[in-house]
């Protein structure tokens, strides 16, 4: 048991986003105390990464001091540093199946992820990831206390006490809750929103399995003409009602591990809870669509299915004086487009600032913590809007075509130039201000948080698709009126092909990225050209380093691995 | 939860042993239930294999017919297949530490592994090793109950019950209890023998730490002038009244895991257990010793350390009609050694085709099971007089160099040499006789048990140890004596020098093996010469094809790597 009975911060929580702190604030100098009720190895989902996600762990690795973190930012460094467990992401892989069964092969997207300011993205093999960020923790410093149950939390104005059951009590100044759902603050405080609160209701099924085969091997050679094998993307079978998720972590050419992350997210209404077996209401689901069932068809679980009840939850507030709530514990939403993963990094690089000068100041006032509040409670509730808008949009294909565009635009659009050019500036002159200026926003948690422009966008547009599956207006219609807002929008360079609905990649290549710089810096308008101000050698420099994690040889697969069985 | 209420086999405990007999099972077409308290992944101890290990791994995959397990068979393999997380295994690496703190350079020893049927050996980092092994059941078809609670397990003529809490009764036709210590069944059926059948009293603290220095990190260079890097080992510093373990997961040349497995191991009696914190007892014991002290200067726990009471125990019995136990829920002794791991796949080897016959027989009598009991116990009675009198031998350095050769030649001299021949001839030819044959044993459980020889010299040196302990006679005088029966022996090649109290490295290289081999077939007594009985050419295929892991580039360590600390 840890010895000490104070320290200046206690963590509630010790997976990804509690040690992640938890090591960040011990290699600044704070005492740390790091409590939960389990301990580690131990199974977690959250596995796919997008650009912000890795982008931000760059960032938090090199602002607070800990090079550690940077080695989960792109698939080979992790790898390489943290575990060969873990998969690669190298598309967002969206294939629509209607309802009949059928699936068209003009009705698949990917999003192409290209290695600028990291490399490329993971499947993160969580037990790994989340064991050695908190291993980084110990180094760190930080001190443990596992398979500990919080009987406790109280703050005052001194401080705050907690108690963990058959200990004496513990004293510390700061106390971070980072228990997700359960969160022990959310329920001590009584922070929960009503369930109304958000529009998405969605309930979710999962496991990892084994002997998952590749979608690439369940339909025709070429049936999609994607540059990518679907067995490199985070693939999502989207259908009215759901979707389904295939995170292989077995996807390169000499894996070691043969799992594969395994789920079904849907409508929570339409598909309402029984008694009924996890596994077989899976399976009926998957059975539905000829090559989903081709894809697991000798599958098998390799740990016990999770049936959950509604996933969506909220807060009414997520800081206090001395206490505040890592993202997760204030509130989720849906595992889908990842982004889960993205706002807890946001959360980390914005909190531990606050903390570190809390300490130095000696004051703890909830009011120096708002921008906190504000940023997951808005991550929150515009990714519900987002999900929700989703779930909608699979009605028909022509919407969820025209929707995915206004995901894919803030995802991967004007907010990596943003994150780009703070990295550039803090990396070559130690600018802190470049840091601290990503604050500078106007609606925080959105996935382009400084742009009015894509605010209107994705406001408009939800409210178009909205309208479509309300019966206002034609799905035909309303995809039409989305596609003419992004081309009017002006958002990102034409060659990328995102206003036109038959351009089924996107995302983009390095050539294709010079080009969109060379728009963005000469032909866009004022409100857009502004992101592109940054040193062009620089950013050569960094893609043309980051550019090698294309040509690692692990990606290349052998032919058998994705051809069609037998 | 599992639907199915019938079962051919339902195993307890999910481990590796567990896992490993369940794979084999449902590979062979019964119907296999794997019930385990816990889930996967989860920590685990008993990480260092041994040339016996492995090759029994290696004769199980064949004749069994379970490709994967092979995987588990050399370093080289376990990092292609199942986690690159695992450390490598060159030598065992015995340190000896004086009373008074001092450690003198000619007072060390190394056992090296050379890759003769195998590859190198491993230090597994049990909890991928275990997941691996229970995906593979599951890929086989092995069902599973996990996070289960047993209430009872009743057998009857006509088959087996197990209920489980909270769910409707199993039948099945055979159970096999792999819950290690705290075996239901042995409770269920009052197996545990009086802690005085055992020699050995000691007990052990443990964890895992990150920042371990490499103990060549800690020594002046060339100290001992060893062959292999110390931190290439499975490192046992020796002293007076226990041994202290140091087995690095990080040491190759670019590793993924940075802990190591720190634990130490001592007499109960003159170490009494307090209330004390085990990381202060741990760092009692290794503060003791300057070199060793440094080893640990920097190194955190990274999870709480483990004490535990007594480690000793055994049984009456280990195998009934229709059940058996595993022979960890048998008995164990001491991690001294590694050989926990290895009585484990002897045990699995042999008992798997038992279940198999006794299946296609439909009778599943205790006196079928014989043999196992013998092997079981055997194994575990062996192995407490081959650990007792190594913690005897510790009062003298001249004690225990004497006694490590008894091991030494039990663990790597004629017992390999019927291993492999008993692979060659199935391997070549397909003869599951010569499977079989490993059963014809004289003193199962014994190092070399088909040895009248050996285990004269094994009981004889004991007794020459424990007279030299009991003060009948001086240390000089008994390891004289001991060293004067290995030489009279002439189990082993004199070229290896094992008789010889001044070479302070054993095992030996291909080269030597090759001398070895020569003398075996040429010059050897009659008892000693038919081991050596096999096909050379099959030998120098399998010794080439294994020699080239010796050139494995992650064997080569860095400079840096094993640097003296500043």
């Amino acid at each position: 048991m840890n010895k000490m009975r104070e320290y200046d911060v206690v963590i509630l929580g010790s997976g990804i986003a509690g040690s992640m702190i938890g090591a960040i604030l011990a290699r600044q100098g704070l005492s740390v105390l790091l409590v939960d009720g389990v301990a580690h190895p131990r199974f977690a989902v959250g596995e796919s990464t997008v650009g912000h996600t890795s982008a931000m762990i760059q960032l938090i690795a090199s602002r607070y001091d800990v090079p550690e973190i940077a080695h989960l930012s792109s698939h080979r460094r992790i790898r390489e540093n943290v575990s060969a467990a873990c998969g690669v992401k190298r598309a967002f892989g969206f294939v629509y199946h209607r309802d009949d069964g059928s699936q068209h092969a003009e009705e698949a997207n990917q999003f192409v992820i290209p290695p600028l300011m990291h490399g490329l993205e993971s499947h993160l093999f969580r037990q790994d990831v989340d064991s050695f960020m908190f291993q980084v923790a110990c180094k760190y410093g930080a001190d443990f206390a596992l398979s500990a149950q919080v009987e406790d939390v109280a703050v005052d104005d001194d401080g705050c006490k907690v108690k963990l059951k058959g200990q004496a009590e513990i004293r510390c100044r700061y106390v971070c809750d980072g228990t997700g759902f359960r969160s022990v603050l959310a329920s001590k405080y009584g922070l929960r929103a009503a369930p109304d609160a958000l529009e998405t209701r969605s309930r979710s099924i999962f496991t990892h399995m084994i002997d998952v085969k590749p979608y690439d091997s369940c339909i025709p050679k070429r049936y999609h003409g994607m540059p990518i094998p679907w067995f490199q993307t985070t693939l999502h079978h989207c259908f009215d009602g759901g979707w389904v998720w295939v995170i292989p972590f077995n996807n390169t050419r000499a894996p070691v591990n043969p799992l594969c992350s395994v789920g079904v997210t849907f409508d929570c209404d339409r598909y309402q809870k029984t008694n009924r077996d996890p596994e077989d209401e899976f399976f009926e689901f998957a059975n539905r669509f000829p090559s989903v069932r081709q894809q697991f068809a000798k599958a098998r679980k390799v740990r016990p299915w999770v049936s959950t009840d509604r996933l969506q939850y909220t807060s009414t507030k997520t800081v206090g004086d001395r206490w505040c709530l890592l993202v997760h514990a204030a509130g989720f939403i849906d595992p889908l487009f990842s982004r889960g993963l993205a706002l807890t990094m946001d959360s980390i690089f914005f909190l531990a600032d606050r903390i570190l000068k809390a300490f130095k100041a000696d004051k703890f006032d909830e009011k120096d913590f708002a921008f906190i509040d504000a940023l997951s409670l808005g991550g929150i509730k515009y990714h519900d809007q987002l999900v929700a808008t989703s779930y909608r949009s699979w009605k028909d294909y022509r919407l969820w075509n025209a929707w995915l565009r206004i995901w894919a635009l803030g995802e991967a659009g004007l907010d990596q130039l943003r994150i780009l050019k703070a990295h550039l500036e803090f990396g070559k002159y130690g600018k802190m201000e470049a840091l601290e200026k990503l604050e500078d926003v106007i609606h925080p948690g959105l996935l382009c948080p400084d742009s009015l422009q894509y605010e209107e966008l994705f406001r408009k547009s939800r409210q178009a698709i909205a309208e479509a599956t309300g019966g206002a207006r034609s799905a035909e219609e309303a995809s039409r009126a989305v596609f003419k807002m992004i081309d009017d929008a002006e958002l990102f360079a034409p060659n990328v092909g995102i206003s036109d609905p038959e351009v089924r990649v996107f995302g983009h290549n390095q050539k294709a990225t010079l080009r969109a710089f060379y728009w963005g810096r000469w032909k866009a308008k004022d409100h857009v050209k502004k992101y592109y101000d940054m040193e062009m050698l620089e950013v050569l420099k960094l893609m043309s380093k980051n550019f090698r994690d294309l040509f690692d040889p692990q990606l290349k697969l052998a032919e058998h691995q994705i051809a069609p069985s037998p």
